[in-house]
């Protein structure tokens, strides 16, 4: 066998995973018909309606990475001709952006300054202003660091007649998600942030209003794979056959949903704070500077550090993974060359990760 | 941790997999853009290629299940208005016309008694007649256990002008692919068939006329997770982030294929054919008859067996799983309750499963 190196994965993930997780993933698999299986979706199911905060009863994990379950979401809801309004402060706003083009939606793109949040006040005058029947936001912007307060926005977008789309991808399981007290009508994330298992999964979740929107479509959608009406057989209903679904990593995603569980949810989202804190501490000792300047605008598990722009980022980053096994991600677009993002998510969100860290840092002389 | 029941799986899929898999998807995962990984994929796209029979430049593994091989190929593949040809004598050559009519094709189905392949003459007629853009077959129909002969029809559809589209889910790994030779120009597949993965990956492969199309596509593909334009630059090319990747998954992957390549193609192709042998030797024992009469259009590594339809099948299937924890497929569609099909696919192609199998069905006096 292949014996893979050792790494610590303080990347803006996959982050390390759960013991537990691995173990589930490592059982022989039994078939995606079994009643052995279809209790564990329910359990499934019942965990990520927790983490999400929902009663949503539709809320399962879509097979494919976060950006399946971000395709999945957009993909029912958005029809050909729908205005669509997208927030975008990153990558991955962008992303939703580009993809509801290509789905034919008429999108409008309110673009923000990265390393800051959209004010509430403004995301609400455009969405009065625009009527979108689809608006999306970024919770936690992975590739800037920067976390986006929505409490108060929901109804305003309710209001109007439309639905309300939240990327999750770095929040779940690491921040306190009120998805029905926010009117969220839909949310996608990833099995490897927070969460803390192999990446190859999406937490996806759909309000009853979403999927009213989608039932009454009169166009098929584009895909059969991500058709939520399907799948909404497979996970409820009559337990229709529809794909065959990926057994071991459903059954990882549960086992670190019932570590998320078992730890707490008030401990956990406050272990990331603390590692924050102590990554900010040690940040402090060193002079490093956030790139997200307002304090309550940055994620507890996805720090963005700016680094000197005279140094070879790219060359520290390569020898940080080959000389110590720790991996950090650089930043994209604009941010390449400009940040590092050090992801403390999950069961890395440790001190012992932010010390590992910076014992090599030091090494490193950086 | 939960201690899921042990299942023999000889059912369609998933098979009993590969230890070296289980092993592999049980490591810590590295980064999707570690250079371990990243030469991880090209192994796995060399060994991919020597499965499917071709030098395609692109052959990977596809993000998600068998399905989404299937998206991902007619996706990039089917633009709005093409003509689309669909030969259909199963479940999945219906789901492949299903999709081509979701992505705006204009498809004509050609259809065949279930339990039959179509005559190579037909299928040339058919192609020569409608002159489609893309011409859709089934290679190993896993709804019938149909074997489809396909070696004389490629030039046809090339010189017609069309792109010729495998469905290779089932023999990937069981029977010899040719894709080459037979000008394929895209194939998919699955994880959990006769590679003995678990589910979760679709290899895929197109050839350089397949891209040369998708590149000259006007307008963009509806998705963007699965535009193998943008991954071909993950895959290949800069290496360009995409998605996360399903790191442990891929791993998982290249170790099944590197478990088909140490036996030899060669070995393992003849593996399934004796152990077929055997199945067709313990039926006859039991005056139980194949689906497929005409013994040379039978898959060996899926046997459809007719039931007797006064049985109660589902209960029996159902005995069979509680009590001897052996999981067999039953029919779909037209053939729910007709039949059972068991899979011998991968590492279950083994005579101690037909053994276990018939002394099931012995005690259970089937």
């Amino acid at each position: 066998m292949r014996n893979p190196p050792t790494r610590l994965l303080l990347g803006p993930g996959p982050s390390p995973c759960y013991p537990q997780a691995l173990d589930a993933l490592a059982q022989p698999p039994v078939g995606h018909m079994d009643p052995y299986f279809l209790r564990a979706m329910d359990d499934l199911s019942a965990g990520l309606r927790k983490l999400f905060g929902t009663n949503n009863e539709l809320t399962f994990a879509a097979s494919g990475t976060g950006s399946a379950g971000m395709e999945m979401v957009l993909t029912n809801l958005v029809s050909p001709g729908d205005r669509v309004l997208v927030f975008a402060h990153g990558v991955f706003g962008g992303r939703m952006a580009e993809l509801a083009q290509r789905l034919g939606g008429k999108v409008k793109i309110v673009s923000q300054e990265w390393g800051r949040p959209f004010e509430q006040a403004t995301i609400i005058s455009e969405v009065e202003d625009f009527r979108p029947a689809v608006t999306c936001l970024v919770h936690a912007e992975t590739s800037t660091g920067v976390l986006q307060d929505l409490s108060h926005i929901g109804e305003t977008i309710q209001n109007a007649g439309g639905l309300f789309v939240l990327d999750c991808v770095t929040s779940l399981g690491g921040l306190e998600l009120k998805l029905d007290q926010w009117q969220v009508d839909a949310a996608f994330s990833g099995s490897q942030k927070c969460l803390s298992c192999p990446p190859g999964l999406a937490p996806v979740t759909f309000s009853s209003r979403a999927m009213a929107k989608r039932r009454s479509r009169m166009q098929a959608i584009s895909s059969w794979y991500l058709d939520v009406e399907l799948l909404s057989n497979y996970w409820g209903g009559d337990r229709a056959y529809h794909h065959t679904a990926p057994v071991n990593m459903v059954m990882a995603l549960l086992a670190s949903v019932e570590a998320v569980l078992e730890e707490g949810l008030v401990e956990c989202f406050s272990r990331h704070k603390r590692t924050y804190h102590y990554m900010r501490e040690m940040m402090g000792q060193r002079k490093l500077q956030f790139f997200v300047e307002n304090e309550s605008h940055r994620l507890p598990m996805l720090n963005t550090i700016r680094v000197d722009s005279k140094i070879d980022e790219k060359a520290h980053r390569q020898r940080l993974l080959e000389e110590f096994g720790i991996e950090v991600g650089g930043g994209l677009g604009p941010l390449a060359g400009q940040v590092w993002r050090v992801g403390l998510m999950g069961n890395g969100a440790r001190e012992s990760s932010v010390d590992a860290l910076f014992q090599a840092w030091d090494a490193l002389r950086l």
